[in-house]
């Protein structure tokens, strides 16, 4: 997805050579009419698979996510990161370990919003270690529901994660794959092939 | 605005006559189209009041931000509640008491993405006591901003908020007003003044 490699390039900053900050459009700042284009291409990847449900994980996927499931007229459904008051009844829990906060958290999804007949499209801001895509998988597997596939707005080809979901089999659907952020400087991967 | 409202009628539930759970197109399930609508109706509203960004609090105030963001042409900022490895610069920061969560929670703006040309629309999903939406003002105008108007899904009017609010001179308007939540019904302003 050019649009996105390209905003990427210029308003994306390396931390240490593995962090990438890209927090004035997806992380703090959002740009709207990017989330649009980011909808659409996971849209169109994924509309002959049937999606029922798109389920993300608050915050930075929601605006991705909403968007998608606009196009797609389907729901979409947030995991939280702690119960709040307002939600008690039968909860699917999971622990994602988060790569940026270095911290374990205990995340769930009410039960109620997903059964046996969906088809459940995932959408997340990042795939680093793959840890949030596989506790995401892990909350949707325990309610029944398939995992018809994964979308992500940045993947760091680079690390882990998206070769664990290849090997369990997951659809993985990347928008901007990084092969490398060495000497702060972010390389795509079409272009690390070159 | 009536859509709203009958979502709430027919989908919220009240627990202990002062909680309003619409985790089935809001807070946790999210209906992307009703967002659509919501944000058209923030956009139609401040339309004419010259709005440079829209800044929102993470989770629930993300979705109609970003509709009302894509419709105004802005760029919307979330308010971030605690810091992550990512997010080292100059910060905005404030103390925000959560209703429904019992605690209070230091919320935080990157102070690049604000300064005194800004006119701001804040949005949230609920006005109850107003911690949230002062919280946010504070932020805003810590940078030099100026807060241009309020958009709220749901105010729960029979809570301090909206007066508070209205006092500070803010400009509020909130889609779906409840009047009360009392024997776990909820009642509407315009209907209670019937």
């Amino acid at each position: 997805m050019e649009f996105l490699k390209q905003r990427i390039r210029e308003e994306g900053r390396v931390l240490d050579g593995d962090v990438l900050k890209v927090d004035r459009f997806l992380n703090h700042q959002i740009d709207p009419h990017l989330m649009k284009e980011i909808g659409q291409a996971f849209a169109d990847k994924f509309k002959a698979a049937g999606i029922t449900k798109i389920v993300t994980i608050e915050s930075s996927g929601i605006a991705p996510a909403v968007m998608a499931g606009l196009i797609l007229d389907v729901p979409v459904i947030f995991a939280r990161k702690k119960q709040s008051l307002t939600l008690r009844e039968d909860l699917l829990t999971t622990e994602i370990t988060s790569y940026t906060k270095k911290e374990k958290k205990e995340v769930y999804l009410s039960k109620k919003f997903l059964s046996s007949n969906d088809q459940v499209l995932i959408i997340d801001d990042f795939l680093a270690k793959g840890e949030a895509a596989l506790g995401l998988c892990r909350l949707v597997e325990q309610s029944g529901a398939n995992v018809a596939g994964i979308g992500i707005v940045i993947e760091k080809a680079f690390q882990s994660g998206r070769n664990k979901l290849d090997e369990e089999g997951y659809k993985v659907y990347s928008l901007a794959r990084i092969a490398s952020l060495e000497n702060n400087v972010v390389t795509f991967v079409d272009e690390a092939a070159r």
